[in-house]
């Protein structure tokens, strides 16, 4: 399994735990780690204060004799105090960052000047090279499968990956689908030389979401999430009353405004963090239906590499 | 490449093509079965008496010293005159039937009884199953990625065909997303044992599809097939007035009885057969970006199996 994707993060196994809001703290992105993956904290549900906690405890955790293994941080960059983060993340030396949702130009050179790893997420192969030329040193190209918040053209994994695998050189973490050896084969048969696996780590037990959200995505059927919200930013959900509201406020063409209206606050802290499982927004990806057991991140790891 | 779906279907290599609507005739279908694949008759687009005549020859082409090799034909069992296409079907012996967009039950053992193989398309593992059930040889799954109808979950490649390959034990052929040989291992990793192939055999030289939608087709960009009409049976377009005309109905929320009248009939003779790139339904697949060249069958056989 060693490859550029190992070489660059200094990691064992080319497997990165996606730094998902309300699932991803310190606690997730240690045991990854730990067992030879990439653990992300996901800053994109943590106010400055609580992500600089993480980070702490995170290096902590994953210190024995001196030596440090490696983590990274997730950041979405439209968060509003994306300042502060950034200067958090320089301040306490975090080795990696993956960002999304935004521009890989603004921050690139910035975290490569203090000496950070910088991977970008992508949903599309010409945002992609736009990646590559602003000077990120890997890509995450994650199709229209994957949970939360996801790409306007719909573009699958299986389509995804060797396009933009054909139009880049630097490595290409796959993501979307992938929970099982099976999927991490056929990822690395598309082009891919790693995968970022969200869904299987957001339901395993070092994962903060709440128990409730836990076992209802277990629970998930095939056919069981939906990609919605597709004039505010596209997001998967797994079905429950609320998606089944949004479902029927686009069927009858609701507009950006009244989803707004209807989305309001906090609904993804509702549904993964406190367990709203009816008023809550459940982010998850399709593959939640492969997810049945609960496992720990080092089980895991164990059956993704045997 | 030797596994059962080669043995089940007498053929070289597991590689079919799929039965197109307006591009999968006779030259298609033959020029495949020549190459060592599958070539099915689409016989979705045909009259009963034209579907005869492409069975008889069809079977003149693949006929030599006494021997023929196999083909077959894709049904979809809503088609209006089934009666009739089962009873030519029968009475023209041809060796595999392909059915899709209806009931396994209904045909399946009329089909056996009479010394056809059939397999079924799904997009679903819980159809997978009840085809299983109902006796058919093999199974089609197909992912939200395929051009043209396609299921209503939405279940892409990567999710769908680890989970149909768990629950069922007759052999599995994976369609939706495969143009490549990359994506063909990658199937065959997520635990199929056959690709079927639709938008490059739709794009290639045998197709009966009109020059102006194959030069159209190639020249999509990623991001430029969508899946619509989801209220009436979801089918995946290429961009174009029609498709963006039916994009801004279902923005606004266009009932079933709206989009039917939006859509009225022909569309797809007029888009994939008559060539109108303004108002003709231009059903092809999300993997249609990654197909750019003008090739014979066997040429794409014979990359495939390189």
């Amino acid at each position: 399994m060693k490859n550029r994707v190992c070489e660059l993060f200094e990691i064992k196994y080319p497997i990165i735990q996606g730094g998902m809001v309300w699932c991803s703290g310190w606690k997730l992105a240690s045991a990854v780690s730990k067992a030879g993956g990439l653990g992300l904290i996901g800053a994109g549900s943590m106010h400055p204060d609580n992500l600089r906690h993480h980070i702490i405890s995170c290096r902590e955790a994953l210190t024995e004799n001196g030596v440090t293994l490696p983590f990274g941080v997730n950041v979405p960059l439209l968060y509003p105090q994306i300042e502060e983060i950034m200067e958090i993340i320089i301040e306490e030396r975090v080795p990696i960052v993956f960002t999304s949702a935004g521009s890989p130009k603004k921050w690139t050179s910035t975290l490569k000047g203090h000496g950070v790893k910088v991977a970008h997420v992508v949903s599309s192969t010409a945002f992609a090279v736009k990646c590559q030329e602003a000077g990120v040193d890997a890509v995450v190209a994650e199709g229209f499968e994957a949970g939360g918040h996801n790409g306007r053209e719909e573009t699958t994994t299986f389509c995804l990956i060797p396009a933009v695998s054909s139009a880049i050189s630097i490595p290409l973490i796959s993501a979307g689908g992938i929970a099982t050896k099976a999927q991490y084969n056929a990822a690395i048969a598309l082009g891919a030389e790693g995968v970022q696996i969200g869904t299987r780590f957001a339901l395993c037990k070092e994962s903060s979401a709440h128990e409730n959200f836990k076992a209802h995505c277990r629970g998930l059927k095939e056919g069981e999430t939906k990609l919605l919200l597709k004039k505010l930013a596209p997001t998967r959900l797994a079905n429950n009353s609320f998606s089944f509201e949004v479902v029927e406020a686009e069927s009858r063409g609701a507009t950006a405004e009244e989803l707004n209206a209807l989305l309001g606050k906090s609904r993804a802290k509702a549904g993964i963090f406190l367990g709203d499982l009816t008023e809550g927004e459940l982010e998850i990806g399709q593959v939640a239906s492969l997810v049945k057991m609960e496992e720990s991140a080092e089980e895991i790891l164990r059956e993704l590499i045997g």
